[in-house]
């Protein structure tokens, strides 16, 4: 693995490879072990052409507590917005020695330029591209879901067998299409709940199920896992009835709710990316849950990162081993 | 103490016990000893939800001289912005691992909230909230009073028995409520200097002497420190007369300018939380004089947080006492 | 040296110092070695009145590959905004114990101001002010010409002899001015070329030639560097005929294109400070061309950074030999 582009170039061993190693690094995340020197002289870059500090600062503290430096590049205000291309950029994070770059682009497909242009030697991490993927989420989420729903945390296994629902404006999210790609390469079962007009066209070409319905989805799928997507207030039409619904109907129709939770088995787990539109794509009652992992997800974002970083810098060194302690 | 987030929270020995140990840590604003590792391996997020450059970057030096690793989360432009709530927030930087939250925010309460809420377990730092507490900022004023007032430099000690006078927009000032409630608790007594526009409600119940008039309380009092609030000018009205004077009645009548500073005792400490408006609150010669200690306020700043972070995040651990040099 | 404020102010031996001090730290370049222990402890603040993402980050990777801390303070939307003068912030970062200061100003000699006003004693680079001066610009750039153009890539030398050609808005540009100083000092011929309305008032004083005619100076000098600087599109008029020339205009006289390029001898570099608009003063085929020295004027810019920040602040310290690997 050279770079992480795309929840879809995983292969399972790869996908497997990553999530175990992120096992062995959340012991930083419990802090029992304050940090790891693998990654020490290292400059990390984050390359962010959009705003997301949630993501930035997982990635900065997956690569600080590697011990890497990082170096925050926000794109905006800077000499790209002055008409600097993307090959310029790449050019001076390779002149200036990046060891590698994690990029946040609001045009699809840019991470995928940067790393096979030949501009630039490091590793090239994808956190985000527009409408086309966000693998280190995905990775998170089955990691999240391995450890809960595989017997031993599921350590050297994928998600075989396992049932997920994932419901809501699938159109617009790169989290859907990266969790889409990565849990049928890990062996889940995944059902897309969406109403018609916040689907993709192509959309059945997939490796999925597909449904209009949520409640007549979560009774027949008996999901191990129901994942929530973030909705754009400002995609909902006021009055409803146009291209998309209405706040009200979309809660009405898709938000995870009481009657809805009941509905659930007993283990299915809630989970949602973040950051939760509370009352209208999940309830309070359904985030707070005792099934919530939507917290623990965010933890785990940083043992997975971790676990790309090392992999992808590291290698076959062996010196995570060390350890620093207070 | 498992959080700083009022200064009238802080009992006489827990108060006196921070500037002990910033008395400790000051060595290191001497650049004689550059860093400290007793926070090595520890992450501190600068939370700020309002901008402030100054305040911001010494929490930062601070933190560093400490050895620990910083991210700074800017509030603004982030998906705080996109309708987060300070409560997903809070969850995310816990998820994440920080280990102390230092939180400026501009609606009073907030790091209270952030603190008692449950959705975090480190160590939360008030960092200046609304018009109601920045309590670092009263501790490095009262540690550079002690320093200079009592003998040998105090330490041990708290004010006992001098004598400071606060002048200028108490109405607004976070700066005013901390500085009364840390130097009554230090046993300092105040007097407060403001238009009676710019005096808050219930002031009269608050552990100070409150007066209307500079010159006539300058002249009672023999005061053994001035502190000078920053005006803020868009608040001065342009004619004067309405509620706020003008900027240049406020002057004649407020500012500290060449005939006050002839009235103050020799030994009288000439103070201001910075930025100054020079030539409105306070007059070039007053800021530039012998007795001023604005500039000494902001090396203290370091001394005062390097302290406070140590106390709340190595509590009893003595590994302060190894040493870093180059 | 105390400060590095001009190019101008070098002497033939500091200049010849700092080139040969860059190319030892230049194996942290090729990450053979990854980070020097020179500047353990030390903090340097990137005082940043204006924006400018690419040098930011190329002393902010300079000064962490020298283990110093690194404190990033944007003077927009800071305290500064809201009417600090410079000196309030000199004197703050003097106080929190910056050990250098690195500033970019919009305002021509405010780094001069800083250094000489008594304000900060932390020795003070500039990078870059108004139209004035970017010093470290123009020393990688002659570290770059060094490299290729004087036998044993240099060591000890200056560039004595070597003739360079500067062409494009020499009137707003501190790269220029800047370049002509060191190049003088260092014995290199310097011909300015450029349309009468980019050029400065008294240019002619300076230590070169200047010509308006790109070609005939071409043939005439037969250069050993060429430098192309960058044109502000939004200086170009729309129609052309006014003061400035339109940018086809401008492209057609004052470009690097193919015709211009065969004309160069062949071992002519070709530089830029960048970003570049390519097809503007620069056309693809020459930025790419394999006498290009671009992107390594930008990685030698870490090297020579990292060369001044050492020189100021560890001075005759010999702990540079000591290693920092994986």
């Amino acid at each position: 693995m050279k770079h992480l582009l795309s929840a879809g170039d995983l292969s399972k061993d790869e996908a497997v490879r990553i999530l175990d190693t992120a096992a062995t690094m959340s012991a930083t995340q419990s802090r029992e072990i304050k940090k790891l020197p693998a990654l020490r002289g290292l400059t990390v870059v984050n390359l962010f052409f959009e705003d997301s500090t949630r993501t930035r600062i997982s990635f900065e503290a997956a690569a600080k507590r590697l011990s890497a430096d990082v170096i925050n590049f926000a794109a905006k205000g800077s000499s790209v917005s002055k008409g600097e291309s993307l090959k310029d950029t790449a050019q001076t994070l390779q002149a200036m020695g990046a060891d590698a770059v994690v990029i946040r682009h609001q045009a699809s497909g840019a991470p995928l330029r940067l790393a096979t242009s030949g501009w630039i030697d490091a590793p090239v991490v994808n956190a985000g591209d527009g409408m086309h993927q966000h693998p280190t989420q995905a990775l998170l989420d089955a990691f999240t879901m391995r450890r809960h729903l595989m017997p031993d945390e599921g350590t050297g296994m994928g998600l075989e067998g396992k049932r997920v629902v994932i419901v809501g404006d699938v159109l617009h999210s790169r989290v859907a299409r990266s969790n889409v790609d990565l849990l049928h390469t890990l062996g889940a079962q995944v059902t897309l709940v969406a109403p018609p007009t916040l689907l993709p066209v192509g959309v059945h070409t997939w490796p999925c199920e597909v449904s209009y319905h949520l409640d007549a989805t979560l009774t027949a799928v008996a999901p191990d896992a129901v994942m929530m997507l973030r909705v754009q207030r400002e995609r909902m039409s006021a009055a409803g009835g146009g291209f998309f619904p209405s706040a009200a109907e979309y809660s009405r129709r898709y938000g995870l709710d009481a009657p809805r939770l009941a509905v659930l088995p007993d283990h299915c787990l809630i989970m949602h990316p973040g950051p939760m539109n509370r009352g209208l794509e999940i309830s309070a009652q359904a985030a707070d849950s005792a099934n919530s992992t939507i917290v623990e997800q965010v933890s785990n974002g940083v043992a997975v990162r971790m676990a790309v970083l090392y992999l992808l810098l590291a290698g076959a060194d062996s010196s995570t081993t060390e350890r620093t302690s207070r």
